[in-house]
């Protein structure tokens, strides 16, 4: 995958999706926001589809580097971190990878910013694997 | 700016960020998450920038679409309309591109996806600048 980090552990989705929390704020970030994606899909058009949570991770310093260097780039923030259940006993977890805040906007600006929150990433998804 | 649509009304920030709310329901969206970014880096890093809220704007039917398509798109969803004061009477809204979900992924079975998200998200912004 081209725009994100994946990991998947053999863990069930709940377990999973606590420990991202957890890895997320062990590693500088704030999640500022989370969609049920499975539970919005079965209110507003009764489909079922797994287990499926988007998280918003933001580390502020960063997001206020990013903006200043950049001032559209709310567009690709915060930074999403999928929990996705791939079985009973399976969860993929993937993370947008910051980088593609460099190559969409083509503004260099953005790459220190990218690289501080991608190492951070890779790390939080690492920690999951663990 | 090529990953987002940009429009710049003589409007002051929260009756713009009112209408815009509502402009997206009117074209079917709902808005999943918001973001004061200026309300949170003042929280958290105490630093000061002009108003600037980050919706996340969601049609649930496109987005079971698009994770049909492309189990990993959640990394790119909701669509973020950012609202942000270019002064006291005049306020920036952009919205993402949402062809930007094809270029990232490679994957054209996001492209009618993408291509009504976007008409829907051009019309919502055409809509707050009359």
């Amino acid at each position: 995958m081209g725009y994100g980090l994946s990991v998947t552990v053999d863990r069930p989705f709940d377990e999973t999706l606590e420990g991202v929390r957890s890895a997320l704020v062990d590693h500088g970030f704030g999640v500022l926001t989370e969609i049920d994606l499975a539970a919005t899909l079965k209110a507003k058009i009764d489909v079922d589809i797994d287990p499926h949570v988007i998280l918003g991770a933001c580390r502020p310093a960063l997001a206020q580097r990013a903006v200043a260097a950049e001032p559209s780039v709310g567009l690709l923030l915060p930074c999403n971190v999928v929990v996705r259940s791939a079985g009973e006993h399976r969860t993929i977890v993937e993370a947008l990878d910051p980088d593609v805040m460099v190559s969409l906007t083509g503004n260099e600006g953005l790459a220190e910013v990218a690289a501080d929150a991608g190492a951070r990433l890779a790390a939080t998804l690492a920690s999951v694997v663990d």
